[in-house]
């Protein structure tokens, strides 16, 4: 029902897919924050599953836990308790294990010149190494890989005497696709970069503020949404309320496209539009754009359920659950010796042999990477015994790197990008394939293309990158054991 | 799309459901014994996540490997490397915690007169106390409560001189529900109770038998299904390959319809029925049974899938995700002071309010115990804007326990048990409330009346309970720390 | 001070040594019978330290916690907590790691015919394996290898009418140097072999009875010391108080020589002699005997300091603390690719130059094993420049294995069984080495020869062991992971 | 025989005694770096229990790693395989709990602008909050609360282009008591502060240079001490060699004499003083200024012993081991509801009743804190029968705090600071008690008195502490599960 999970693709190397990005919650002035923050988290978990944290604050000391792995996992009641003030904000990440791992694991908790500050975002600063080097030559030292450390060094050496000064000067320095949580003693900051490339809503829980990167976390809670954060805007929640400030640049609106296709959970709302809405009408439109004969559509659990939904409704074919997912895929799992085919995909998903066997199927799924993972699952549902198998997708093809904080492949590994339409229908081993197109894509979607980022797709980069960012190399390599 | 996870259900005392029974897996004469029954568990992981184990033997030896939690987690490759030899037997379970709970955790492996020999069941035996009471009169001792330590004594005090027959003697002695695998140094015995009640099914790997509870099983492993136990069946498969012994009075076939709706993995196979199909014919059975005018048929995820399929086919009303479950829910989370309405069930399922809002939604679930949980899902609904709730369940009243292995609650607590349906309906909260008929329910498996054990839906046992078994309570209560 | 720690010595291959055996406590009848029972084992930690448990009682139900590792790492106050009840008994042992040492960890506790009933002991029941056979024969099943479990099975099967009877009857089938404890509902039992070969003592605390191996448990829980339960004793103690029955035929006592060289603390008291006064007197009499010109004694630490230090007394050299030791030695180390001499050794005891260099040193130890270790300290005491090496061991020569619950090895890997005096010296590199007489150590202890076990040095078993019985192996290799 | 380990009174309030502090060690140029530094570390555990840390360099990447506990469990065989290269440091440190605890861990490693750099040290940065205002003031921001990050800012700030200048630069704004090791990609540096108020060594193995704090590292390595590094001096080791500089205004030494006392192992050497020597002739100058007519001498073990040996030696009484440590004491313990008088001290200590009683006896231990365990020490003395008790103390009476790496408690707490000795006797129920004098300490060590720190006794302090530090407090309070 929404996207297979980071921790299911981890450790199966032939499953390939985009990494999930992070998620951020916040609260201002609630009894509850440090829970409220651990539930939005809980809510988000499909949005980072390696690790998370929480930074409270009683309005004079800063509290914080962090840990790797899930949410549920971290937090204990004991930890919650810890977690003093009704000032908190919360993050979950993909990320890599180890000391290592912890040390880039947010939100961030520092002390300078005014007091503590904590931080945390989700997305990329696609400057930050640029900046790093700037500040390392002005005396900077640097403990962790993260964005975010770049941002406080410019917060704490900016001359500006108020905070909402100094993090506008800050953050105008930086280029990318990130929405930022701040805490402070007494104030909670959030702010999305110019374009809006990454999302970030508001709600409100007992008369008290709070943000979130999905509606979904305000479902959880008990809390009203109230609007999306706006692209460039930066929200400061003190004692007195909430200011809207646009302190950069107006430039136009790009949120992440790829959001409706796969990211969000599917019972969030983005833009005010219903994210499960948008991919059932992503399913009828490709059905319109490229309807095949057949006797069953089946979803590639769990995003290819709506698109594949509406593909059925519309194109009249009977809608069958064909594909069964194991829920219970750990993160290890010990391969035999003996080669058994499609093993990694296996263990994800066993095709239902009594329903397939025979039938001409329309498989839908939500987008096609290196295309490994389309192959073998082409091959299971042949061995099954399908006698067509059609294989149409909910979003164009994939043929660009994200550097706005989606972790994809290099280009140069993206099947789209290396073959044209029927190449790819041939190495996956289909009848057929399609993808759903641009116009098709924002139909179902209820917008106009051209506000949208969708350069994972076009190419069409809004933020300059100069050239290929490439994984920041640490030289420190850090474990610890405890 | 297969069952809510014990897992999941086990610290949210809010969301009550039948706890899981067990899984078992064998195989005898492989090089990879021991990984492939540890894929075979993973793949019958629903069947039980509280505790797992295999035994292996080199043909003199015995090597045990047990554990709490997950397969994937108890098992780490060194561990499956310790696992001599080229027969295994292996068991998921649901069960206890602490030393108490790897006392009871299968299978057991113990040395008496004629060597080693190791278990592991899947049921219930009856009989068991009045047993237990005589062994101990007889001297014997217990250090578990497991019902497999009653057999092992009957077998261990057995005058007969061949292992078949000390067997079947002391199989003969037990009542109830069971299928069992037993593993000696140059052999392994898989076997049915008289009635069949619980499953087990046999299938060949690159020559080599092996046997399981369900066929999902042999799909991960790459094993093809050669055919079902049968009932009373005990095969005995050892270098001279594979004998059927049939050495109990026969009795008519009562296999658990249950399974169907409920227990089984989706895509297994059982008695030559595959699970989704029968569900979906629920799901028609009941449409017609039950019809109700409605904008939507909405599943409670995920064994509620199939049968809102099959019902929105038949009743012509669309079928959407209403519902949207987390993936990610843990075995602890913290519940904030302030209440939070409904917000056991909240945790594990989020209505989609973009598509509920102004609906008359016909909700499909598997069935009712306690009533608890539904009440909770039928008010959430309703809050997310549903104009009319029409509930629908895929098998007929719940009104008695299990005693032949399903940890159902005390009949006392099953609300089937106490109201009659329009009370059932008004203290759920629903508009309409109707279950399929029994009649319905058979026509969908495919089978007719009489031939399976429904004792749970009609309270006709086939084995005679002589008074409510209550549970075995031990003298002995053991932690331990390692 | 006492005896070198089996932690210690566990992996470092080096430093051979005896194995520790194993410490028991029990109370009746006290509202803290856990905690004190906890206390009682952690200051007889240094009689074994590999697994430790406690069983409580409340007068029905019977309540484990058990583990692997040091006393104070296995309970926790929470632990403690749910060992409810008045009576108590708890056991330290020398045991393996894995599932496979928790299965023989004591105390054990079973159901049987006349309900609970626990039991630990310390020693060895020689004729177990035989018994084990037998009672397989007549259909008893095993689940571990420990001795105790024979004995349960005997006691089940006696038909006695009262426990008294049925455990005085199992344990005259018995033949072994053991001390028992044994906790029913409402009895506890405290009984020692007819020889009395291990020891066991008998105190009071606040008006209730406590039983210990030693006197320093006394010590720290502020109980008084009464006397040594006799060999052979059985004390029954109960509501009515404690009553003392001799219900096997009588024989020469045979206490265990040996715990006051090494395994006893020095601070304890046997048979009313104070342990170090022992242990110094030992070094005046070896000083008697083997007078040598010397600059300084020195003790290989912590048994052979009070020897030493009567040596250094009677011969008029001055005693110093030469030797080093570590304290923090682990379970683990990592050994540098790059030979260091006499590695092992040097983990754990540091020559200190600064003294030694240029003197002729007299070393103290308490006795010497395969000689491994002792050539070693040798080696490493001239490398830090002493002139000559005087070795001084304070028991007579280790020619024979124990039977009856000290873990040495096989006779064949004695040095003592394989050499004269003077290819020892030579073997371990001393100018001179000299063993303490017979004669010597019993007018040190102060008893006459003949009424104690030295069967490690003199080969005198008072059970006759008709073979060498080795270590017995189960067909059963088990592991858990929790 | 040395200090009463940390991980003993940590947990034991009843307990109380200086904290011990910090020992470091490093290799340049050695393919066994990281196993040496280990095994350096190991040696050193007495001087830091809670936290330990190696980093290593392979010319290019730097590799760490860091736990809190000791160092044999904080280092796995596969841990010490990633810290790969040919150079490296580590440290064992006194610390706090968590990964608050965590973050102070050291050695630290950054990356500033001239690359990578880690650092560790033994000691106090007196000015460290002054210099971390400045510094936030500039923009640095903090993360940890150790001094060593205020030094790194300092280097990273420095416009010096040779890292020994922006070294020897950034030090010489520090006051306090330190030695510091410092590595880069391709050199070691080693620095003690002006005074040279803490330990730092040189050697050679295998022709590798080699530090540490305490020669006992050496020993165990197998290196060759080659001598001290002096106060003030700053050594650089490169692939040219060792060089030497001094590059602070030279000031009077001002070594730690509590080394003497307590610290240090008694197998290392100082200032080419025997560290068990120094103990055992302070004894004798004790015997010589405080004699008094007793039947024996007990040490209160471990860092009493050497000097009641020599007290015994000197005054003609015999020395007895009259007080048995018990080496399992762990972390945790649990008391009893009842009360058991002195429990905390008897958790470690016993006395020996056979040995005490009717016995004046003479109590020798190494210094007085706040008084409650030598009260609880006379009192358990006294139960044990001893009819008269003189305490004697191998160091001058502790008055005032320590301000340069020793964690004393506020002078207020110390009981020399409050009363005069006849109230301390009072208070410590002793019939007489007696500290060895200044001039005694120092003619037992061999020094004149004038170059060693001992403002612990005296209150002069080489190095200004303008108001009394307090525990620094950090705004940030961060946890962290893994």
């Amino acid at each position: 029902m929404f996207p297979p999970s980071k921790q299911n693709s981890i450790d199966v190397d032939d499953y390939d897919h985009f990494h999930d990005e992070c998620g951020v919650f916040g609260v201002f002035d609630h009894p509850e924050a440090a829970n409220l923050t651990y539930l939005g988290l809980y809510a988000q978990q499909h949005r980072g599953q390696e690790s998370a944290g929480i930074v409270s604050t009683d309005g004079h000391s800063f509290y914080t836990h962090r840990g790797m792995g899930l949410v549920a996992d971290i937090f204990q009641k004991s930890d919650i308790k810890t977690l003093r003030g009704h000032h908190s904000i919360g993050h979950v990440r993909y990320s890599t294990s180890g000391e290592s791992g912890l040390r880039n694991c947010q939100p961030f908790s520092y002390e300078y010149a005014h007091g503590g500050i904590a931080m945390c975002h989700n997305g990329n600063i696609v400057n930050a190494p640029e900046l790093r080097k700037q500040l390392e030559k002005m005396g900077s030292i640097f403990q962790s890989t993260s964005d975010t450390e770049v941002l406080i060094h410019l917060v704490a050496r900016s001359r500006a005497s108020s905070m909402k000064e100094r993090l506008a000067g800050a953050v105008s320095k930086l280029t990318g696709g990130f929405s930022l949580l701040v805490l402070a003693e007494k104030r909670l900051v959030g702010l999305r970069d110019r374009h809006g490339i990454r999302p970030l809503v508001l709600g409100k829980l007992d008369g008290s503020w709070v943000l979130a990167s999905e509606t979904c976390a305000f479902d959880l809670v008990g809390a009203a949404y109230v609007r999306d954060v706006e692209p460039g805007e930066m929200v400061v929640i003190d004692e007195n309320g909430l200011e809207s400030l646009h302190p950069f640049a107006s430039v136009k609106p790009k949120f992440c496209v790829f959001e409706y296709v796969y990211f969000a959970r599917p019972d969030s709302t983005l833009e005010g539009v219903n994210v499960y809405e948008a991919r059932y009408q992503i399913g009828v439109e490709l059905a319109r754009e490229s309807a095949v004969d057949a006797d069953l559509v089946i979803p590639v659990p769990d995003s290819g359920v709506p698109p594949a939904m509406g593909f059925a409704e519309e194109a009249g074919i009977p809608f069958q659950m064909g594909l069964i997912r194991n829920h219970y895929v750990g993160r290890t799992f010990i391969e035999p010796k003996q080669s058994i085919r499609n093993f990694g995909v296996k263990l994800k998903l066993n095709p239902n042999r009594g329903l397939i066997a025979g039938k001409r199927v329309i498989l839908v799924d939500d987008s096609i990477v290196r295309g490994t993972t389309s192959r073998k699952i082409v091959e299971m549902v042949r061995a099954a015994g399908a006698s067509e198998i059609h294989m149409r997708i909910s979003s164009p093809p994939t043929r660009h790197s994200c550097f706005y904080g989606v972790d994809t492949p290099d280009a140069a590994e993206l099947m789209a990008n290396k073959m044209d339409l029927e190449s790819m229908r041939k190495a996956i081993g289909a009848d057929s394939l399609a993808f759903v197109s641009f116009e098709g894509m924002y139909r179902a979607v209820g917008k106009p293309r051209g506000l949208h980022c969708d350069a994972c797709f076009s190419g069409d980069y809004p933020v300059p990158v100069e050239k290929q960012r490439s994984p920041q190399l640490s030289l420190l390599h850090i474990h610890s054991r405890k």
